[in-house]
């Protein structure tokens, strides 16, 4: 008789929703309750809260079942003493310690990891980077935003902040970017940048990347002659990034999982185009393997690593 | 009565000159046998057996009593394999097992790494990188290379090539480097960038990157402006790096050591001009502790990491 596998548990914390779940080692999901985010902090804990203890009712399991709790959530925050400071999609969420309140209340080693660390650990361990050592997952939505598995391990950086490569200046004379500097590669080739460029090409307030998107897909020629621009700054960005760390595989998500391989061969053209042969050579760059299931994978990866390490 | 402290070989390979040492795990130089590199690679490798045998017996001991032999090499390099690869510092170097022949010599623990990670090592364990957890060093010289020190250990990447920030692009319209891109950092901000900007802004062939560091410090207002275009671009480009790993110690070498305050306060407010408040917060930008020692060192702390996991 095996010992049964370790549950793990995950809270997942958007700005408009959230989610608690519970999964098991092989980042499969066993429960889920959601709902939206409540505006106040301290409700929203509450939420989670009850949320999980429903979650783990539906699931026939108590939290003190559980080998280890994750949770995934926008920073900036502090990994090692888990505080959340004010997350630009969670107003008022300011020095919240929000490890301590989860420790406090179901007595697990948690873990709390920025959205794009959690979902590089998913990736990592579960999606598209298996296999690989070094690897940048991006995200490729409102902003651009990296997690980075250096040595097989999550590199975090000094204070959380590593894999900011949206706000690599990419054009010194770019467009201005929210952040206040120019020329950042967020400004340049995020879904929103792409959308802005969309609504200007065709004179329409309607328009969405997802929306230019599928214009190029239907040969539409500005459409392409967007995700050709932005698909030259994104790939000047990764190239950059392989050239500083000599990374294996990039897993891109959101448009470039909804675009597919038309944006994909694009930037993977161009990323070579701005690499030396041998920073280039054997690298891979694919979509990211979890569509709208990411966000519950990235919670349950946070939980995963502190159980692997504790174990 | 203690055991005494492990003694430490190291080879460290120019394109001009060459050297073999002993030191001590702290990384002091108890001997040292240096002489031009032969410019086959046969006639080098005996040459470097044959000095580090005689830099044995200047210090009273014999190869076998030490720990381990570090060698700093030009790239590219296979650190996991010890084979050196074509550096272009080292003409006819093809596919050479150095590894496997100082092994086969002196039947110790042999490290190859290369010169710019061994520096990074050097530094973070002796020099101007103690007590960093997350630090880059950079040359400034020739070229611009990095090694990079992530959680507190030496990050090589998948080939041995991570730091090779010097060919991140940063001005995607800026002049042509050697190595076939453009605006790359290297073609920019390097010693060989600012020699150049100096011959042309003088109209004098002597002119080099070090005479005008002099005639900045002397206020020549053509050798600071100088100065401050290129610095301009090193502070992008260290900013860059800065967003990408949240480092918190960054050290440069060679010309910045050369040139002093001036310049290094002209790259600190450039890279502070680029940061973001938060990824800039408790960042050092420092000179390299060791000036011509830097190689030497580097050597050695190339076989004190060996002995260190190892032990």
């Amino acid at each position: 008789m095996s010992r049964p596998a370790p549950l793990l548990l995950g809270l997942d914390i958007g700005g408009t929703k959230s989610a608690a779940l519970v999964g098991d080692a092989e980042g499969n999901v066993l429960a889920r309750v959601g709902g939206p985010t409540p505006a106040d902090w301290r409700e929203a804990v509450e939420f989670l809260k009850s949320s999980l203890r429903r979650a783990c009712a539906d699931h026939g399991c108590a939290p003190s079942d559980a080998a280890a709790l994750g949770v995934s959530c926008g920073g900036p925050l502090d990994s090692a003493t888990g505080v959340v400071y004010a997350p630009p999609n969670l107003p008022g969420w300011d020095a919240v310690p929000l490890k301590a309140l989860l420790e406090e209340e179901f007595h697990l080693p948690t873990v709390v990891e920025n959205d794009a660390n959690a979902t590089a650990l998913a990736e990592h361990r579960w999606g598209a980077g298996v296999g690989s050592r070094d690897m940048a997952f991006l995200t490729m939505g409102t902003g651009i935003g990296a997690g980075l598995i250096l040595d097989g391990a999550l590199y975090r950086g000094r204070r959380d902040l590593a894999g900011e490569v949206g706000h690599a200046t990419v054009w010194p004379d770019g467009p201005p970017c929210p952040c206040g500097k120019r020329g950042c590669l967020e400004a340049l080739a995020s879904g929103t940048a792409i959308g802005r460029m969309g609504r200007e090409r065709y004179g329409d307030d309607t328009v969405t990347a997802q929306i230019v998107c599928v214009r190029a897909r239907g040969g539409d020629p500005d459409a392409l002659e967007i995700l050709a621009e932005a698909s030259r700054w994104m790939g000047l960005g990764l190239a950059n990034l392989l050239h500083a760390l000599n990374l294996e595989r990039i897993v891109l998500g959101t448009l470039a999982v909804h675009a597919g391989d038309l944006l994909l061969d694009l930037i993977r053209r161009e990323t070579e185009r701005n690499c030396w042969p041998r920073v280039w050579e054997g690298v891979s760059i694919v979509p990211a393997a979890f569509g709208d299931a990411a966000q519950d994978k990235a919670a349950l990866a946070a939980a995963r690593e502190i159980f692997s390490s504790g174990a």
